[in-house]
């Protein structure tokens, strides 16, 4: 089915606030669509468990059941994930395993500085097109004893396949933009298969589908003078798209750009499902404090909305937040200000 | 052999400029060298050849004489080497293979910023420990094709020996630091037995000569949290030790918080051998303009000189650095100055 196309009766919504501050951010996000009324089928919200804090209570870290009800639903918000402090037998990152369970191959994460004036134009206003199922995410790891000490080894998928879909993603999304400009993140300066293949499947897509994507230019990085140049220079990117660990990389040192990782969403994307996630993790410094920032949730659900078809919804919430944020007298700590997680909501809630 | 402790008549020092601006600024160094007079042996230059042109020229990256003469050299400078902008068959980095082919498995990079007065602190003020022989360079890689298109994996190598010794490295160089303090860079949360292996194996360095790390703190990061904060509060950071890629990411992270790329030296060690190699690329679109920035290749060859035991020579070539560059007024335009390289030389040896 195409997204956007489905005249929906209700929205199904699975939640998942999983660790820490996700479960501070995951209902912020919630109150935030809740406030849409009709611009929007009527939202349906499942709770789902996942997590490091469940593994460590049941011996599972995603649940059957948790899978299963997403399969059923529209779409969904996932929180954060808490990382073990030592190799723990068993656990598996959940968000991974979700990514390539419901096969959402595209991890988008638009990385925008707020102008200081409505009409003005961000400094920084790039998306960092992620592959989201391969890579060194394959999670193929070897472990040997030898007399010289252990030997470890993990395996790199890079697939004409993955990076085909991934390419024509970032072309395609080129397109919506202004400057519809593509640059292709890799390292095949070392890598010559695995990302010499990656460059060149991204490359070839436009001779997929002649003509369409004439108007889109092309640029490619090595990931480190990239990583390099985003902070120099950010204004050269539009699109970023990349293999998966550098995608991940790519979009914190992005984060940083525009003043906290609090601020930027993502959604998780295949052809049949969305599921918007903050970039930032569970931040367990913080968790229970009620300072975390519902800004990156909160855009995110905006971002899944969009992605759906809802434009007007998806708009409403990222205006009211761009004017919270341009206000600068409600924020919470990571952006310098004072306020609670519930007062950054309330204050969007208003606006929207 | 101990590094320091021969008393050597003359030193032999290979110089391998390869491609672009390594041409420009390995003579530089070579100069900044030949200022020190008497403060170390006298040294004896040796020009080697090696890089993606010589390839393109001759079907060799890097002939089996540059490597055998290598041996024969006390140390060595190595400038840049360019990256192929299509796939070539049979072209593999030269300098990859040189790290390799000399166990040179330890890249130090200290990125430092230049206080405005001569007693202040530096507000950046770290060392990139990077291992340098393993990890995704290990270049392992295969290529199929399938029914649904090609599948290209890489092997990424973590051995305990080689996490070992570059854990030990970086221990070393904390104690010779006034605050000592280590942060392991890993994404043990993704890949558990790889990154796992080498968080461990660092982690135990200290217990294998007890007592003599006690002062040493220990600290880890996540490697994309570790580039987030890297940009927002690079003070935490000492010592960063890491597997190859993330160390090279991160030093380029690093770099574009002095100012430029053109400022950051390293050098590749191994117990028998150091090849002192700025940070930057070849540059090829500034290459034959003679605007290149000869700094870290300068300070390439202090940290040489430094590690063999010239200490006073390095010193030497430090501080008429840090001088022109507090100055501020013989500058290459990469630090917003309008001066040559020549220039900028000229400028250093005067306070050599
Ligand atoms: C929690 C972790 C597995 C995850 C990743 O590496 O993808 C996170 O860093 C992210 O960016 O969503
Ligand atoms: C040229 C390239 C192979 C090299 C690397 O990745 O190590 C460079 O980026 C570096 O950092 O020295």
């Amino acid at each position: 089915r195409a997204m956007s196309s489905v005249a929906r009766q209700s929205l199904k919504i699975g939640l998942v606030p999983a660790d820490g501050i996700g479960r501070e951010v995951i209902p912020a996000a919630r109150t935030a669509i809740e406030a849409l009324g009709s611009d929007i089928p009527k939202p349906q919200f499942i709770d789902l468990l996942a997590g490091f804090e469940l593994f460590t209570k049941t011996g599972t870290a995603l649940p059957e059941e948790t899978i299963a009800a997403l399969r059923e639903c529209d779409c969904a918000l996932f929180g954060a994930v808490s990382s073990p402090s030592k190799r723990v037998t068993g656990y598996s990152s959940p968000i991974v395993a979700l990514r390539k369970e419901l096969d959402l191959y595209a991890n988008i994460r638009p990385v925008v500085s707020v102008a200081a004036n409505p009409s003005g134009k961000p400094s920084v206003d790039l998306v960092v097109v992620r592959e989201n199922t391969e890579c060194l995410y394959v999670k193929q790891e070897t472990i040997i004893a030898t007399e010289n000490g252990r030997e470890a080894r993990a395996v790199r998928l890079i697939t004409e396949r993955a990076s085909r879909r991934i390419g024509r993603m970032a072309f395609e999304l080129a397109l919506t933009r202004p400057r519809k400009h593509v640059t292709i993140i890799h390292k095949s300066n070392v890598l010559s298969v695995t990302d010499g293949l990656f460059r060149e499947t991204v490359r070839a897509v436009p001779r997929q589908e002649p003509g369409k994507f004439d108007d889109v230019t092309i640029a490619e990085q090595l990931v480190d003078s990239a990583v390099y140049r985003l902070f120099r220079e950010p204004e050269i990117y539009d699109i970023m798209v990349a293999p998966n660990l550098y995608g991940d990389i790519i979009s914190d040192a992005a984060a940083a750009l525009v003043g906290s990782l609090g601020l930027v969403p993502s959604i998780n994307a295949g052809d049949n499902f969305v599921m918007g996630e903050p970039v930032h993790g569970s931040a367990p410094d913080i968790a229970g404090k009620e300072i975390a920032n519902p800004i990156a949730s909160i855009r995110s659900a905006a971002l899944m909305l969009r992605r759906l078809g809802y434009i007007q919804g998806a708009d409403r919430i990222d205006n009211a937040v761009d004017e919270v944020v341009r206000q600068g007298t409600v924020l919470t700590p990571d952006l310098g200000g004072k306020s609670k997680t519930h007062e950054v909501v309330d204050a969007i809630i208003k606006r929207i």
